[in-house]
């Protein structure tokens, strides 16, 4: 198994994506390796500075960093020895079982869609995140970013790859999903959700539950949220506010715990032909650790076919 | 000075509205009188019951009430006796000044548009809730929930209501004004937030500062949050959401505690011809109690008549 990792990306890179690596290697099977994509001289060099042996790891030589406001079109095309760049190229050939980086979303984002490619019949990829739950565990909300606009059959197949996600990654049995909406019944909602509520009902691949409301996310009320990208974007960030504001006044607590993207480290985006997890900007290297070890059980859980057969 | 108060609206009504109008009442002006509309004879007897005299209280009997479910125009054109819709007669008329309910919010909007009617120039009204400030005092986010699909000129005429709001009656200077979008720049966001941003930009009337992001809702980045009426009703449910959890877990924080619709009891409806407030169907006495003096507030602001010149 090849896991690979944008050394560069991220505020803290490469500091933070070395140690990071370093810290995951000590936890994987002998047959699991880190690839390395990045700097390959300076890679080495911390490394060995952190008393380990370098050989623990593959590497790939990409000097270039894509910046974090760069354009990502652009960006990827003329920046074919950058880390992200190179990264795709690898994923796509087979090198890699699965990438990660806490570089440029949008160029993460590109480069699945032009690299790795959507699963055919999926329409668009989507961006997932965890919402903790207040009990235990964890819900999941798509999209939260990937597409500020969307069409109902969009919002459609959201919430199947969900649904196989939290099935398949989290373990939840037919796991409930809801429509984010502005009011319980199936009437109530904007032109988006209105159209899209008879689609979900009509999904016999998926447990719809029907409406939920911003008061539901973090409640047993359903496993997956479906909505769209901007939509899921306002939410996301609006929820991690809330966890800072808790932990900037020492409020420790399970519930507001399970919200530090440091336990899991990544989002996956849903839909290509192969596990891609994007890390937080801020990421630390406890939260790289994590985002390695969760592509790691990605690619473990098969997840990926199970979407290309459910949208055979 | 008239202050209209329905004693059918809310879950915990007739109890709870007559209560929170007695609370009131006791704070008021003497030349202030509060108008119970509902059943006579069943609140001058809890009045009485109360140890009050009920001569301190004006009355219109409008026995009939509108359920939270029931459908909003059906139940305001078969229903002329209910309390919201003799409310709204009354105000149109001149004989209250302003109107509020924790009744049915769609019977609140229906009345407000068709009955008291929209400002001449304003496209549509919205409604308006505070957020708190990490620091101290509010922000204004807008509309949450009177219309789940918007128009760009919506937005822009809603960051006008906003910001006379903010001013007028929250007493704050040259408003801030953001646009609640995906990312901070100005090419950033869906179909309907790209359209916005360049009315606000050449809108003289405010004092638009760019893209909001859902993390900076409780900062001082602005004072008004503009969106669209489907994002603002999940954003404002799932901030309540966690300032029940904060309260359930007993993290008592002057922060937290400014989330609590009790302190201020009602959500103005901008944009009509007269001050109309919407409460929480669970509004506690505590809460009618601060409506009715929220309610008092907006009349002596004259904020109806600011609205009418800088829509004129």
């Amino acid at each position: 198994m090849k896991i690979g990792l944008d050394t560069l990306g991220g505020d803290f890179a490469p500091n933070s994506t070395i140690l990071g690596a370093i810290e995951a290697q000590k936890m994987l099977a002998e047959d699991h390796r880190i690839v390395l994509i990045g700097d390959e001289a300076d890679a080495k060099k911390r490394i060995q500075e952190a008393g380990i042996d370098p050989a623990l790891f593959d590497y790939v030589h990409a000097p270039e960093n894509i910046g974090m406001h760069e354009h990502p079109t652009k960006a990827i095309t003329q920046k074919p020895n950058s880390s992200i760049a190179k990264g795709f190229d690898l994923l796509k050939d087979g090198h890699l079982d699965s990438f990660a980086s806490a570089g440029n979303t949008g160029a993460m984002l590109v480069g699945s869609m032009f690299s790795v490619k959507t699963v055919p019949g999926v329409l668009r990829p989507a961006i997932a995140t965890n919402v903790p739950k207040l009990k235990s565990g964890f819900g999941i909300l798509l999209d939260v970013g990937a597409n500020a606009d969307c069409k109902p059959e969009m919002l459609n197949q959201f919430a199947l790859l969900g649904s196989l996600y939290s099935q398949y990654v989290y373990g939840v049995e037919n796991p409930k999903v809801g429509l984010l909406n502005i009011g319980e019944e199936e009437e109530k909602g904007n032109i988006l959700t209105i159209a899209t509520y008879p689609l979900l009902k009509a999904n016999t691949k998926i447990n719809f539950i029907g409406n939920a409301e911003g008061r539901d996310l973090f409640t047993d009320h359903a496993d997956v949220y479906v909505c769209d990208g901007y939509t899921g974007n306002v939410v996301l960030k609006l929820a991690e506010s809330f966890y800072v504001v808790t932990k900037k006044k020492g409020f420790e607590d399970d519930f507001f715990g399970r919200f530090d993207y440091e336990r899991y480290g990544g989002s996956p985006i849903l839909g290509i032909n192969a596990p891609v997890l994007i890390g937080h900007g801020i990421s630390t290297p406890e939260a790289i650790k994590n985002m390695v070890l969760f592509s790691r059980d990605m690619i473990q859980s098969k997840f990926i076919d199970r979407i290309k057969s459910a949208f055979n």
